[in-house]
């Protein structure tokens, strides 16, 4: 079967998907739950196999250290995955809700009712388990996928997707063709061009990746981009709580997007503040890079380039730079950031205002940790992913940026020519 | 100034322009409104000489009739446009509502707030009056907005523009370089590159240009596609109501994208409707093209082709199309529609339920006029447009099209170290 044809399927699942009930789904999920859980060997099995393909492109400097970690799976593991599918049963479904009710004149009446996206293609890396993540939450919010996984993990991924198209397919309701796997870069690239099909793309990975996937199709695209995250210290700030927060927000998982990469310190507590900032970050093993002024106050830092502001380390090196104060921290933020993830600390009320209200960045944080910026943390349960879009949905995605609206108009035989003559008059009475 | 220079300086404003108070938006648009009502005679004269050129191009038949008529400015469109600037600033302002408002843990608050979007770019056909309605609409929502109008108005857009950005700036607080007039073809294809600055692309214009716009950037678009909008006429529809309805939304305005396109009639009722109801549209003068089936009904009936179920006439032409039945007709809509406006006509309940949930379109109607679809008569105010994108708006887009949202976490030095450590509980308590 081709990727058109496989799109053609997904979208005709789609709309039958689209209208099943949550009780159905639910038990879906649960038979999904109870397939990976059953199927753990062969899985382990298959895995296996990709990881000793993945141990040769190691060798070969194909594959990294960490992508092969991630590779990996485990008995373990498999019941993280086994219940994080259970979890899903457990959500809110997002699907038809009545958003508003207005009468729009007598006996007309207006609804805007939240249904699914449609058809969801995804792409994303090495890692296996986000297969299961993903049709979980696919499968609760109404919306088929078309998920394309690593090359590295082809037959675990292959599995997975068998096991949970079966499980959930046997569920009587639940359409067949609602979810569908692709395994090349070829099918990618056809993908994207089959916007007739397919109404939303997510792809996980690298920025120059997510990049290549907005410059080759017309699909919208949800956006995971860099994750280039501050935090400014404030004159005002409590100084032993900046410490904990930067530390906590560079150290506590440094891989990940929401980690600290660029710190901002108002000039005119720098002095106090840097020394044993510097201090507790080199003990933990960070590298230093900082602006001359920084270099003037803690004389073994490295000095920045001017690409270090504009670069997600995701590693233990972090990036200072000593600011006049709150507004150059606020024009540094928008200019150099990834509009992400931005922390203020201050005991100054007007000031934590005022940087909450100019970043413009999805998540603006006052006296806390960066790493916060999670949906899991938000509680939004399991997480689609951060966007950094400035449309449909922004930072940590939730199942309701799966969905969107239609609107049902119910009437009585109205004519628009009756309200043109003025035989018919507009009411617009919001009613729900 | 370049495109690039226009865009930073319209991304620079909308940092200021997004925490602007509603009552100095307001007061912008008046003083708008009245520099257009001031301004009359100088944009009048600039009309003139854009028609005059006009003429010189439809006698080369560079430009049809139609556009040169909506190019074409009086004293009582002005007096329009000026009542359209004031009535923007009566709607609710979407800016800085509190949509939800969660208690993560212990002093540690999420909300979520709406925001503008940030820069808006839009280019449009040669209709002048375009270029105050997106502005106030843009102004009220806190947006940048840098715009591109037909080449053919280009001296009343200029004028126009020139007095909006005067009038608006001369308000104490609403920032400089908010809005911004590009003028070539060669400035729409730079402002497509510039998503560094740009957060959102609206085209207005034929289908084909929408789709040069998404094939041409990264930017997200905000899509206005094809209006191919369908009435079902069900075996258990009030024929008297069928034949308003459909005659309704094909004759009240046929120019437009939410007007009437293709007929379906359940085979059922065929011989009783379609006499009658060919009858009322060729005493209109709608042309109508039917199906084999239509045509052993109504013979004079000229024979649809293939091309006729994916066309949107935008003029009195009519295809008609005899279906076994609900199914047939959901899925006519669904393979060869525009997921605009549809609409079934039925006295059966359970039907109209099926086509209301199953038919896959922006806006779904039962027993009424497929002209309703339009932001005024939905109550939203002012339009944007009407979005076939299912992602962020769908249908009839307001005011509400043109913000996102931010997420703002205040805490009181709170880490993730904690939360991992099992110090800290995450309460997730919804308060507001």
């Amino acid at each position: 079967m081709d990727v058109k044809e496989k799109a053609r399927k997904a979208y005709t699942a789609s709309i039958i998907l689209a209208n099943v009930k949550t009780e159905v789904k639910n038990q879906a999920l649960n038979k999904i739950a109870q397939a990976i859980e059953e199927g753990k060997e062969a899985i382990l099995k298959e895995n296996e196999g990709d990881v000793k393909e993945g141990l040769i492109l190691l060798e070969d400097g194909k594959l990294s250290k960490a992508l092969l970690d991630r590779l990996k799976l485990s008995d373990s593991k498999i019941s993280g995955i086994v219940e994080s599918v259970k979890s899903v049963s457990n959500l809110n479904d997002p699907v038809g809700e009545v958003l508003s009710k207005t009468e729009l004149s007598e006996a007309l009446i207006l609804s805007k009712r939240s249904v699914p996206i449609g058809v969801v293609g995804t792409v994303f890396e090495s890692r296996p388990d986000v297969v299961p993540q993903i049709a979980s939450l696919a499968l609760k919010s109404g919306n088929s996928v078309i998920m394309k996984g690593g090359s590295e993990a082809l037959n675990t991924n292959r599995k997975l997707y068998e096991l949970i198209r079966d499980a959930s397919e046997s569920v009587s309701g639940i359409p067949s063709g609602w979810i569908q796997l692709i395994e090349t870069r070829g099918d990618v690239s056809d993908l994207l061009k089959l916007d007739e099909y397919v109404d939303l793309v997510i792809p996980r990975g690298s920025n120059s990746f997510v990049q290549y996937v907005m410059d080759n199709t017309r699909i919208p695209v949800l956006g995971h981009a860099d994750g280039i995250c501050h935090v400014y210290v404030d004159k005002e700030a409590d100084l032993s709580m900046a410490y904990e927060i930067c530390f906590d927000s560079k150290t506590q998982y440094p891989a990940v997007c929401n980690a600290l990469e660029t710190m901002l310190v108002d000039e005119k507590i720098a002095e106090q503040f840097l020394p044993e900032m510097c201090e507790k970050f080199k003990l933990a093993g960070v590298e230093l890079r900082g602006c001359a002024r920084t270099r003037e106050i803690v004389s073994d830092v490295v000095e920045a380039s001017d690409e270090d502001w504009v670069t997600e380390y995701n590693d233990l090196i972090l990036s200072i730079k000593v600011v006049e104060g709150l507004d150059e921290a606020i024009e540094h933020i928008n200019t150099f950031g990834s509009h992400h993830t931005d922390v203020i600390v201050t005991e100054d009320q007007d000031s934590a205002k005022k940087f909450l209200d100019f970043v413009d960045s999805a998540c603006v944080f006052y006296n806390c940790s960066t790493r916060f910026s999670d949906g899991f943390r938000f509680g939004l349960g399991a997480e689609v992913g951060i966007s950094t879009n400035k449309i449909h949905a922004r930072g940590p995605v939730g199942l309701e940026g799966l969905v969107i609206y239609k609107w049902v108009l119910e009437g009585k035989g109205q004519i628009v020519a009756d309200f043109a003559e003025g035989k018919s008059k507009f009411t617009h009475k919001r009613i729900g």
